[in-house]
């Protein structure tokens, strides 16, 4: 019996991906069964390996001769599909696990996205699967295909249209992969579509695919992740074969998360977390097919990455470019002014009612020279700013030959162009319905693609692409626990403050002398404030002063805490009352965490105060940060601007606040495990030199189900 | 000599969009000429109208007479082409109209787009327009094609595979036209590519499209509008002919507003302003050239519209479904929760592992019986809340026909529900490249959209958009005329008091001895003010105090703004202090407004006082506005969280804003003419009850050219 290890889950997945024999099990020549949709698939598409029809009848299925058992076979298959119902899979997977069976495709639906029997067998196959060191595609799934060997382990119709080329899709949702596969545009390596994805999911895939000489970019549709830092991994694998991932995420919203969790049974997690794992992993999310599809295609024929931000946009047409030009700055690319040089080039190639600028309206007089486009390309691809240009050219499918034939010629010089030019061109249709096949059979050698919204989107993801993985972090921290129960905010200021996180000094007292005492020994004026476990909203239980500028207005304000506090919350645990430092100035900022599984933690830094709701300004990434990241997060909010010395105002310490947000990270590393979120707000970020203070937090203590 | 009467305005429409005859002038059988192209595409579209070629030589053209000059004709020709060059052109114009010809197109460049004597030449072209009442298509333009009679006078290639239907498209931009034009989606009416658009534009072919017989809906493309109230002129009739109207505007940004400019010598307004004016005047804009396509298709093929907001989303897939309601929330449609009794026949004729909501996943079991499918649709639409179904299934195009025709039960189930169904449905792909062709043919029904973005969008905007064109309005102001030069806070605060606008009671001291008089009988606490028409910035003159709480703080405060004010700017007119009444508590609005040419006045509302450039927070039309919009608008802000009593403050005074806001609209109404912009900032919003005050106010006088 095999132990899971990485040699053998290599082994396994090579198994799955592409194997050298297959056994269906259950099958039979009843047209509606799964399996026969198997056996025609593997047999239409020519695979070459052994196929071994299982069924205790025996006897020959579709002309080949079929086994009893997978046990009574002399070798074992490499993948066994299993084309049976559901509650007869799992005796199935065993035989096939004690057998030494690498890999299982498991067709049945009735798992976990269907009810609590499904779930428990569910459980079985991911015990099954670990145990025997399997991999399995599946359970509730049209199965796998690899194009490149005719291995059809795929229980629905397959177009004969299918080519074989270097694409390889993973789909969780058996319906995307189709409507993604076939639409002519590129080759594929692979098809997946791996349903609940139970013992073998993404990460597994992507780590067959980084070594797979058939593939060289890979597009993923994900109902949830489970399994985030298999997935960084394999995405670091990704990385170094230089294969780029784009994402489909269905179930974005609070109803399309609805839909997907009665489906598969998924749980999706935050739209914000998300992002920042596809942006910290350097995979491309994209927003819907359309956008799947130009990433696609610019990532399989754009040969060279650009190697500067810096786009150009060429057109025949001022109103053309224009349109373009307010695309590309509402899906954020840069569009640098020309250099005079470049000018100055223009100029000379252009006629006197030309503009020579960046967008660029060549104006019609390529149509009669196209020499002039391509000259003017090389003149672009000069420009010190200009990483990569952008020909937009629309001639619609639907012209007559003659018609179309009026853009042959831009569309050969831009062709020339690209063998040689100095950065990578891409020619656009403003239409998705994409060019006449006359134009577009001119560009074998340069990325067209569809649809200006897509396009560019494209173009700007695949220049701002991560291609190193920063999450998550490799720090060692030392576990620390939290004492059990609820935190006061004094408690949780202690906690902090022992961790380095700077908070105002602060005194607990619980009389009003006493109260007297801590204000005159911390100075005046003083904030005093409620100590009790059971009120969370301190002011409105009347259980806050500012202010205090005396020993007698120390004493009358404890009593007045004390009464308002009692009268508000009768049954309360008042323990006292916490004089503290009164910090004025400043800016007020929000410092928080919160968990988003299956991520960690999530950290928010905006706009703090009684603004928060207000203005809703965050920025966020999951944790843990560096100091440089934390910078750059500050820069992405409003607060950045506030800090700056909003309307005569002094400068505040924006470089303070950045180490509390690292700080706060590294508490996360410690007492992660316990905490559910943190609120620090406000915190006041005092002028440049001073510092930040944490005014105020709340730390919720973890749910244990 | 016609005079330019509306009668004769249609007449010259008629004789430009569906002429009787056509001179063409300047005509030659030289390949390249303008006028070539004329000749050979009215010849090739089977133009049964008379074609008189004029050339100075005579002789024939292209196997036809032609006459020496238009003069020289017995009758006056309907159109004349004018495909000569730009300096000959005037000339040609004047001989045009003293002849009787009724309308022109003139193709040449070298007009407003060009130079200033290009400007000259585009001004006597519009004078001879007015004096002889001719409509000109152009200049700088590829003219126009009624593809219902042939007459392509037009100078550039047209394609065969162009089909008459009843969609008309007007555009400024040639290669749009073209573009969207020719993707075979659907048939033409009319192709309208004007150019700079100089005598007639948009408004004038809007007039004779709606009791154009051949035409059913318009898709525009422009650059700039210019003449707003003709163009909302236009579309009452439009309306009232229950032609919807597409827009597509070039130059949305700042970069791209430059690319226009260089190109037609237009001038971009402002992107709210226009989206503003399409709203009001029930103009459906689109985002970009697939928007426009989806949103024209949809409005050619969806006979009825819908009466309610509720769109119901059917699918086959539960991710596929989970996509397409993501993207329907990013788009802001409404998907209703469906009725219990919907539920109860939805789980009647579903499996038990579907789950009836909407969006819904129908599962594969209507692969095998599409009458389920139907029968589902008939479901939804007795939903009360659901006005229209949206069936989304992809079937791609690159499919062989065999995996096609699996779809082909759902397309016939979406086609047979459509002729009898009680609300509309829609059947889109996902995929902007569309459906097989197979699945297509069987819709010929149903309205088929691509691209779910798109289509979504389309859908959204034909639900939402205004029937009712609610601008301008119709309101007979008596003007008013502002004193000449800059006016003061108090000044200006007077004048809108004038009209009944709520300020605070103040008054003006020259003196120590009368502030302390004035605030007495203000009675305290009071706010001093420095009043100078050189100070705008007063508080960073030093020029206010607020809070004075007594006749020795009065006296004090007076001497210490006079002497900042006199450091701050020691040439200043300092006419004296302005001691006013201290408001105190409430919300602080912002209530501007500020000259959208050519659409008159926008007004702002949102957020006020030191936050207004951080939350930037702002709600935008049009003037006039009346109380429900001034409701509308404050509903759309951030303010209006503010005004609820955010944070446990007091419910403000919420209608009295709106009040204000009208006021302010029907200030603009007397005395707009002579005002630039207006700043109320800040408005303080009082408690419930006790209504709104103009803090503090700036009025900028009309800058005059």
């Amino acid at each position: 019996m095999a132990a899971n290890t990485p040699m053998n889950a290599k082994a396994a997945m090579r198994a799955l991906m592409a194997p050298r024999s297959v056994a269906v099990v259950g099958a039979t020549e009843r047209a509606d069964a799964s399996s026969s949709y198997v056996m025609k698939n593997l047999m239409r598409f020519g695979y070459q390996g052994q196929i071994i029809p299982v069924h205790p009848k025996a006897g020959t299925i579709f002309g080949l001769p079929a086994s009893h058992s997978l046990s009574a076979l002399a070798n074992a298959p490499d993948v066994a599909v299993i084309g049976i119902a559901a509650d007869k899979v799992i005796a199935a997977l065993e035989e096939a696990g004690s057998t030494g069976v690498k890999a299982a495709v498991v067709l049945a639906s009735g798992f976990a996205e269907l009810d609590e029997p499904g779930r428990e067998r569910q459980r079985q196959l991911v015990e099954i699967a670990e145990r025997y060191g399997m991999a399995i595609c599946g359970p509730n799934c049209l199965g796998l295909f690899n194009l490149g060997s005719g291995a059809a382990l795929y229980s629905s119709s397959l177009s004969t249209n299918l080519e074989n080329g270097r694409f390889a899709i993973l789909s969780h949702s058996g319906a995307s992969a189709i409507a993604l596969g076939n639409t002519g545009r590129f080759g594929l390596s692979h098809v997946v579509s791996s349903g609940n994805s139970a013992a073998t999911d993404i990460p597994d895939y992507l780590e067959f695919l980084a070594t797979d000489d058939q593939t060289s970019a890979v597009g993923i549709v994900i109902e949830a992740i489970r399994e985030p830092e298999k997935l960084a991994a394999a995405m670091e694998k990704m990385h170094a074969a230089n294969k780029p991932v784009i994402a489909l995420r269905a179930g974005r919203s609070e109803r399309g998360a609805r839909a997907t969790a009665a489906h598969t049974g998924s749980l999706a997690g935050s739209n914000d977390a998300y992002r920042a794992f596809f942006r910290r992993t350097g995979i491309i999310e994209v927003a819907d097919m359309d956008g799947f599809m130009e990433t696609a295609t610019l990532c399989l024929d754009l040969k060279n990455r650009p190697t500067k931000p810096g786009v150009a946009i060429i057109g025949v047409s001022g109103g053309g470019v224009a349109h373009v030009s307010d695309i590309a700055d509402e899906v954020g690319l840069s569009l640098p002014d020309l250099q005079p040089e470049t000018v100055a080039r223009l100029e000379a190639l252009l006629p006197p009612f030309a503009t020579p600028q960046n967008p660029l309206d060549t104006t019609g007089v390529v149509f009669a020279d196209s020499k002039i486009y391509q000259d003017v390309l090389h003149a672009l691809a000069d420009d010190a700013s200009v990483g990569l240009i952008v020909a937009t050219q629309d001639a619609p499918a639907g012209l007559d030959d003659f018609c179309a034939s009026e853009y042959l010629g831009i569309a050969e010089a831009v062709s020339d162009y690209a063998w040689t030019g100095k950065v990578p061109v891409v020619f656009m249709s403003n239409l998705s319905s994409g060019h006449h096949p006359d134009v577009e059979a001119k560009l074998s050698n340069v990325p067209v693609l569809r649809g200006t919204k897509s396009a560019l989107t494209a173009v700007r993801s695949l220049i701002t692409r991560s291609r190193v993985v920063s999450w998550p972090d490799k720090v060692a921290a030392t576990k620390k626990n939290l004492l059990a129960g609820a935190l006061t905010e004094r408690e949780a200021k202690q906690l902090l403050a022992a961790e380095g996180l700077p908070v105002p000094r602060e005194q607990f007292v619980t009389s009003a002398d006493a109260a007297a005492e801590a204000a005159k020994q911390l100075g005046f004026p003083v904030v005093m404030k409620i100590e009790s476990p059971d009120i969370l909203h301190k002011t409105e239980a009347g259980g806050v002063k500012l202010g205090i500028g005396s020993e007698t207005e120390a004493r009358t304000a404890f009593d007045a805490i004390m009464a308002s506090a009692r009268a508000y919350a009768p049954n309360a645990d008042l323990r006292g009352v916490s004089v503290q430092e009164m910090v004025t100035g400043g800016v007020e900022a929000l410092v928080g965490l919160v968990r988003h599984e299956p991520f960690g933690f999530g950290l928010v830094v905006g706009i703090g105060g009684v603004l928060v709701e207000l203005v809703k300004d965050s920025a966020f990434d999951l944790l843990p940060i560096d100091l440089a990241r934390a910078e750059a997060m500050i820069g992405e909010t409003k607060l950045a601007s506030l800090l700056e010395g909003y309307r005569g105002a002094p400068k505040t310490d924006r470089s303070a606040l950045a180490e509390l947000l690292v700080g706060l990270s590294e508490f996360a590393a410690q007492y992660g495990d316990d905490i559910e979120a943190i609120d620090l707000n406000p915190v006041a970020v005092l002028p440049d030199g001073k510092g930040v203070r944490v005014l105020d937090a709340l730390i919720i203590p973890r749910k244990r189900d």
